[in-house]
């Protein structure tokens, strides 16, 4: 059990820590940016790690830098790599925030901020309890590598190169990203597999510039008419994806996991609605919505442009069209083999009259993480501990964050995803949000895991 | 033969007539703003023909005003009613252009401006031979109705009703339109058909907000998706049109026509190299290229938007997408059966899981003019006269002039497509121009039109 003094700092410290995420909160740290927002969140973190009393050493890395934080408490203790990311999504559109996305409000018992959930309110749970055992129990019981990025909402593109250059000074005896979700609010949960990602861009090229449509129109091909021809047959009619190869190495679920998760409780007609859509008509047939969600991979155009897009009419045949296109990997999928697969599909799919261009792909693979570490149970009990004794249910979740793949394969221990988001908090949409008795429980569990952790090893 | 007077006054005032013009072409006129372009325009034309010594009436229409200029001269000489546009096409994308579209700029021998052609700079040399006839001999010929309008470029949507409210005011013996272009640099043409224009926007949507495409990526059915689907079966295999009894109406083309229009100086090659694509794969395979451009419908896609458009990467499932699309009508084809067939198409195509809206279209008719009217003759004439003796050619254009039509439905005489464009001239493009030789010859062909015209009635 979590000391009595602990519990009783995090208690009394509550508003402090709110002004002090708020000021996180309010830097503008977009990793797609040039502007100077990730290093404002940089110098912020690394002054506040500082005064902490951590040892900060900032990589530079080609994108946007990473932040290593150590101090060592006792040598007996086990090391706990935490990670998390300060780089946050673009806020777009904007017109459909309620308030700012960087002017941090409380609404009705929840921050209302970009970043409020992902990730910047969940790491700073780690950096309350950490502060809570600092100045109420003498220190935190196990010894800490605080590791921050700024790309992982644009795929951590520069992650793998630092991890394979850098093994000994992140090696860890434990790792925990906090940078999930709950299956529900007031149902405690443990994500045990992430989908992998493949981000690109197609852009199909026809004439030199925008031609008048009524002086061209007939033999000239129009690049939107090709880019939405390759889109539209990217997928089969029974929602299958079409690419070549691209399902050989999906690794078939187990009946044991559909039948947990035909047991949780989710129903289909309630999350439509929650999401405003009539009917999930989307995916594979053969798979219920979940199996959908955490266990098929996904094909999903973010973005699509060409032509005359401002008000009115605009009566061209365009010059381009470009599309931003997703694929969600589950695990034993190749992204190589995904990727060469992509390219041949539009190699094939370009009718004559255009000319293609694929942009060089980010990727991450999917992963499956051990259900039965030691850092797993520490969680379990955690999270027990402080979500009145209910026990935690064990989740896969459909998004990706790269770096757990790649902790597993590098540094060669199974993370921890202890996360605290809440489905309704509207990650990478306008209001994204967390709830604040949310993040108040969450620097409990976050307090109580080290704990567990070091009475465990 | 036009007096040599007249000749010689529009010789000596080219640099005059040509600062005229510039101050026009400053005016950034665009009828789908709703700033004051097309105001500032209006005022300046009216300034400009009451110097001209016109009796000048603007007439408000729901949209942008409608000016009427008349003049009578003789009362036994003909009526000619002048058509022009003072609006002009978007200049997006700004990026390409070389100079400043709203700053016209003399560069070897061409105009470069938004307008320089379409339409200033051609309505522009009737008012340069107008000038002449009254300063250099005396009078115009003919009497004057000059019609300006500034709703051409998004399809003269108050057309219609104001020509049914005002067969009176504008009757007269001949109309004349300078809104089209030679076939090629130094031949002489008239245009005696264009193409009808449909011009609509559909926009489909899914979720209410923008998703994480990783946390609901799979059931949920994508807009971009749904949106590029309909597009790209929007067309068959073989480059046909596949909405409803598109085809049903088309007038076959002659034999004649296809004969005299294989018998043009047209190289396909050539055409494809000047717009900077190395294959015309577009359109229906039965026919030729020309063919295709001004004889058969088309439908394209002229501008699409969804979701993250941004630079780098989103990872978003959107909420909606959009696309602008319009078909180009041949002769006997109904505007309102089209669209019908429009709507039950997009109707039949929304899968499960989107809504689609289909904003009102706005519509125009093809055209087929008269090629033996006495101001068709007098045109012949002025052309032959002006460009070296050469013989006009006859030809079709694919782009649409809405009030060409309602001059024949609701004037009752067919119009004269007197233009002096050329192929080059980047219509609707970055970069538009109009030649300097070519406008000094079109208000010479202009005067001599009028004067023609004077002679055979």
């Amino acid at each position: 059990m979590l000391p009595q003094s602990v519990v009783a700092y995090l208690e009394a410290h509550r508003q402090e820590h709110l002004e002090t995420l708020f000021e996180l909160l309010r830097i503008a740290s977009i990793a797609n940016y040039d502007d100077d927002g990730c290093d404002r969140a940089v110098a912020w973190l690394t002054q506040h790690l500082k005064t902490m009393g951590f040892a900060v050493k900032v990589f530079p890395t080609p994108g946007k830098p990473n932040i290593l934080a150590e101090r060592t408490e006792n040598n007996n203790a086990p090391t706990l790599l935490i990670y998390g990311h300060y780089d946050v999504q673009p806020p777009d559109p904007l017109a459909l925030w309620e308030t700012p996305p960087f002017e941090p409000t409380v609404r009705d018992g929840w921050i209302y901020a970009r970043g409020a959930d992902d990730d910047k309110g969940q790491l700073f749970a780690h950096l309350m309890a950490i502060d809570a055992w600092q100045k109420a129990a003498g220190g935190v019981p196990v010894n800490l590598k605080i590791f921050l990025e700024g790309e992982e909402e644009i795929c951590s593109p520069n992650m793998e190169a630092f991890l394979a250059d850098h093994r000994q000074k992140l090696s860890a005896d434990a790792a925990v990203i906090s940078d999930s979700a709950f299956f529900a609010d007031g149902l405690p949960s443990l994500t045990y597999a992430l989908r992998g990602l493949v981000y690109t861009e197609v852009t199909v090229f026809g004439p030199d510039c925008d031609l008048h449509c009524g002086l061209h129109g007939g033999p000239v091909v129009n690049p939107i008419h090709a880019l939405s021809h390759m889109i539209a047959q990217m997928h089969d009619t029974k929602g299958r994806i079409t690419l070549p190869g691209f399902y050989d190495d999906v690794l078939p679920l187990s009946d044991t996991e559909r039948r947990s998760w035909a047991a949780l409780q989710f129903d289909p007609q309630t999350y439509a609605a929650e999401i405003g859509v009539n009917e999930l008509a989307g995916g594979e047939e053969d798979f219920s919505c979940l199996e959908r969600l955490w266990a098929r991979p996904t094909l999903d155009c973010n973005g699509i442009v060409g032509g005359y897009t401002a008000q009115g009419a605009k009566s061209i045949l365009p010059s381009q069209a470009s599309a931003k296109l997703s694929m969600r990997l589950v695990p034993h999928q190749d992204p190589d083999k995904i990727v060469e697969g992509f390219r041949q599909f539009i190699s094939e799919h370009t009718p004559a009259g255009v000319r293609v261009h694929v942009a060089q792909p980010t990727t991450t693979r999917a992963v499956l993480l051990d259900q039965n570490s030691r850092a797993m149970k520490a969680a379990k009990l955690a999270l027990q501990e402080t979500f009145d004794q209910r026990e935690p249910v064990m989740i896969r979740c459909g998004a990706s964050v790269p770096i757990t793949e790649l902790i597993q394969r590098y540094l060669g221990i199974d993370a921890v995803l202890l996360g605290f988001g809440l489905p309704e908090d509207r990650l990478h949409s306008p209001n994204e949000r967390f709830k604040l008795d949310q993040l108040y429980r969450a620097a409990a569990a976050c307090a109580a895991f080290y704990q567990n952790l070091a009475e465990l090893s």
